[in-house]
């Protein structure tokens, strides 16, 4: 872990207060005001609310309902901007990928504590949601951008999540891409979004038990014994290079499930040296490329990249990984939630994860 | 809890092998053969594997892959099969819902063990899966029919609960209907589904170990707590009967999430009187008319039934319900799920439920 950054950093305040991060592989500069679409300033009043059946938080946003939805053609929120009398997210300038604060956030660091409501015992939605712009290209994808474009993406994500994951009341941070009009996807201009919560997730606390509980038994981290274990058989490894294995899991649940892990075992990205990253950055890279080509169409997909919790403590059990779910069973067919997965969180997937991960080595690229 | 039927049934097999449940308000009667689409005997092979991170099961049905998918104009699988060269799933005659084992099923008693695998560690994917046809009648939905035709639905439903979960490897039954093309649903000819499992789903799991700390600690069931703080404040019932109450949980998920409970707390609905699932289909016939008249379109829309697990024990704490999940948060929008709910399992909801429940309750029916 090397605390020298490899990349640049500009810090700047929009006119309705949010704050915006630029950063370059190059010098960052800026060639024009820092904009917003709106002056006023956010006023977000998210609440949580207890699941005693499931147990777990609910977001209430109720503030969110006016957000951008498929803005009208040629106007791109997050691309520069040039006209004015319509200024967009992003300002003119030097830099390859900037981060700002939400302008319809779920979750607020400023989230008051709402009133008390019979039946229900809401608390304040603590936390903080920051869009990720990838490029100021609007026609490319993730996978288009250099190799080192990707890599600096996996710096900002391991940035924001040092910064967020500093404050006491952050409990845990997810970077995700969400991509296609088919899962949902208002804005078309590459980019994905960070989540901080005030606890750690209901998924993130069954990781972490079950990695805790593998470590005590193996001695020795999950990560290391399911890499192992994957590359002896080779079976279901879509790809490796220097540093990063890209594998369809044993236990996918999604039909093209792909998960991409450090070869060295991880907490969080910020554990990753510059050549780690760099070698993950090409992997995630070439595996994106390889779900666009697989039916020759824009693969929909969520990304979701896993860390420990920014607890203070280092988890050394931890497995950091990113995980790929792509949206399409077969050319055409989405897949999609029903009773058995919504209903009882039992998933059903058509493939065998051998078979898909054959698939996806054999896709040209 | 009664053992007189208050339903007719007749048990057939079909030319495959399958087993075939007829149901009637009124004798049922045969006017033609048990029909199946294809004599060839069922060949299913699912298989469970273990997610070793989220502590689940994932069942794996790869013979799957070549099931129906929205058949040409004209053919109607689950209509009564009128031209013998092209049979359908249920026979003419005289029956108000049918139940057939699936065609293609997820889940079976009858699965083989798998053959050991490097890295995965699968097991035979035992359980069952059954389509249950609401009316002969395709162009109806569940709401449109007579009071007393979904209440034998709700018969049928405790029926199957029944005599799946007599059997020792089923520990947990779940029915449940997904509707609307929007939710990825093949055939339009109303009907559910059921699914039959070997172990308790992680949801169910969680929502026992709840329930029987809630009766520990407050010495009565979660249901009769949550009612009575319901019907006390009133805010987020939407309808109720002598029998039921129909409310937007306060810890509502989805946009317009209503569940439906019986007043008084059961386990199953097998232990519900005549009486009291004539008003829970009442206030589930009255519930769906109203999501349908929310913005004047055909809701899609996930129903799941909610009961105990089948494991012999009488299970006093858990609390029988069902939870409606209406996929539309507006006119036009869908609710998606993406990195938060599916990355993280926190679902942000953009809605007050005190809102909603409002804004069901002044639905014009």
């Amino acid at each position: 872990m090397t605390n020298v950054l490899s990349f640049h950093r500009q810090h700047c305040i929009k006119p309705d207060g949010r704050s915006l991060w630029l950063y370059g592989r190059q010098a960052v500069a800026l060639h024009g005001p820092v904009p917003s679409p709106s002056p006023d300033p956010v006023h977000a009043t998210p609440q949580l609310r207890w699941h005693p059946l499931r147990r777990e938080w609910v977001i209430y946003a109720a503030h969110r309902q006016n957000r951008t939805f498929l803005p009208p053609d040629g106007h791109n929120p997050l691309a520069p901007s040039v006209d004015p009398e319509h200024p967009t997210e992003l300002p003119q300038g030097e830099y390859d990928v900037a981060v700002f604060q939400n302008r319809f956030p779920s979750l607020s660091l400023s989230a008051p504590g709402p009133a008390p409501l019979p039946g229900a015992n809401p608390s304040a939605g603590t936390g903080a949601c920051e869009v990720v712009v990838f490029t100021q290209d609007p026609t490319l994808s993730l996978h288009g951008l250099p190799a080192e474009h990707v890599k600096l993406l996996i710096d900002v994500w391991a940035d924001r999540t040092s910064e967020l994951g500093a404050q006491d009341r952050i409990q845990y941070v997810l970077p995700f891409e969400n991509r296609g009009v088919e899962v949902g996807v208002t804005l078309h201009h590459p980019h994905g979004q960070i989540y901080a919560y005030d606890h750690v997730p209901p998924l993130q606390a069954r990781t972490l038990e079950a990695a805790h509980e593998h470590l005590s038994t193996h001695g020795e981290p999950w990560a290391t014994t399911f890499l192992r274990e994957e590359l002896e058989s080779g079976l279901r490894v879509v790809s490796q290079n220097g540093g990063a294995v890209a594998v369809v899991p044993p236990f996918a649940r999604y039909t093209y499930e792909t998960w991409l892990l450090p070869k060295r075992s991880a907490a969080r990205l910020s554990d990753l040296d510059d050549d780690e990253r760099l070698h993950l950055a090409a992997l995630l890279k070439e595996t994106l490329a390889r779900m666009d080509a697989l039916f020759g169409v824009r693969m929909p997909y969520l990304m979701t990249v896993h860390q420990a919790p920014t607890d203070g403590l280092p988890h050394g059990e931890w497995p950091l990984h990113i995980e790929l779910y792509p949206a399409l069973r077969a050319p055409g067919k989405l897949k999609y939630l029903a009773g058995t997965e919504l209903g009882a969180g039992v998933f059903a997937n058509d493939a065998l994860p051998e078979i898909k991960a054959q698939e996806l080595r054999g896709v040209t690229l």
